[in-house]
């Protein structure tokens, strides 16, 4: 089951569940709601990108979409505000004990990352090992970085331990990466 | 046919087109785009929300989904990055004549236009009147006055001819609202 990040399946008897994976994104949900709660910060994941290709009708409210396509994001899946700046970030876990692969990071989504820095925002990685349960904020500045000098198909873990700033958990906010953002732009005393 | 804002339906003979409606959401993917290839803005409009009930898995990358619904958005539809500041925004178009009807926006669209003006972002409506072919720019602040202080289910034309920024529509970008936040914010002469 290779669900596309973010795909959230209602409860039906035709579905497997695709629950492994995802906790990182439950995560980081009841931590932006907790933000938003609190009135802490806005920020949302994006909706799944999907091409509709057929949809019935039976009443004006009452549309079921009955064909559609998964598409290729072309930017990241979190966006908002916090203290006035534009956030945006990508989250991703992997199995992997030893790198996380740039595979999972689309070319557009680097694009995506580059830009958001050269308007002034504040952009990042959330990437969760779930072997080790670690959970890192990297900075898009030295993930670009990393993939502007080297030619590997992968960051290594020792470089989300030196770069990187382990986010741990709490039991709410989940994900407190707000904190570690403070820490980095905002030079609060924490 | 009434199809949630901004859902593309792709060519297939099952489908009636919903292009009335949706030329304001196409002006504005191609200002978008503008924006974006001169490097002047980063502004996507986000995915259309869905809840999605069946897949069907013919392979890894083959997923084809079979029932789906569309959901209630929760913020507005574009967001994004401009000199620095956090940009939010909602587009619709009426066919009324005299006013803008205001269940055209949800009520925790309110809501989140309201945090985004706490939190030092800039929000805004564009409201096109397709009877008279005008495009509005209606900052969010003079909207959220209005919808304060009156009882009304709708918004006068008046209104936007007071408070509002008209938008000349041009060749390309065909709805340059940037224009309009420069005047506002950074206090640019045109």
């Amino acid at each position: 089951m290779h669900y596309p990040k973010g795909v959230k399946i209602a409860q039906t008897k035709d579905v497997n569940y695709g629950n492994r994976g995802m906790n990182l994104e439950n995560d980081l949900n009841e931590t932006n709601t907790y933000y938003l709660l609190h009135d802490i910060a806005v920020i949302h994941k994006k909706p799944t990108p999907i091409t509709i290709k057929k949809v019935d009708y039976k009443s004006r409210n009452d549309a079921i979409i009955k064909e559609a396509r998964f598409k290729i994001p072309s930017t990241t899946d979190y966006n908002g505000i916090y203290k006035g700046k534009y956030i945006d970030f990508e989250a991703k876990e992997t199995k992997n004990k030893t790198s996380f692969p740039l595979s999972n990071i689309h070319k557009h989504q680097i694009e995506h990352l580059k830009s958001i820095i050269r308007h002034g925002g504040i952009a990042f990685l959330i990437v969760r090992f779930i072997f080790y349960n670690k959970t890192y904020y990297l900075d898009a500045k030295d993930f670009l970085l990393f993939i502007e000098n080297n030619e590997r198909k992968s960051i290594p873990y020792d470089f989300f331990e030196e770069k990187g700033y382990i986010i741990t958990e709490k039991y709410n906010p989940r994900i407190d990466y707000i904190k570690i953002i403070d820490r980095i732009y905002f030079k609060e005393v924490l």
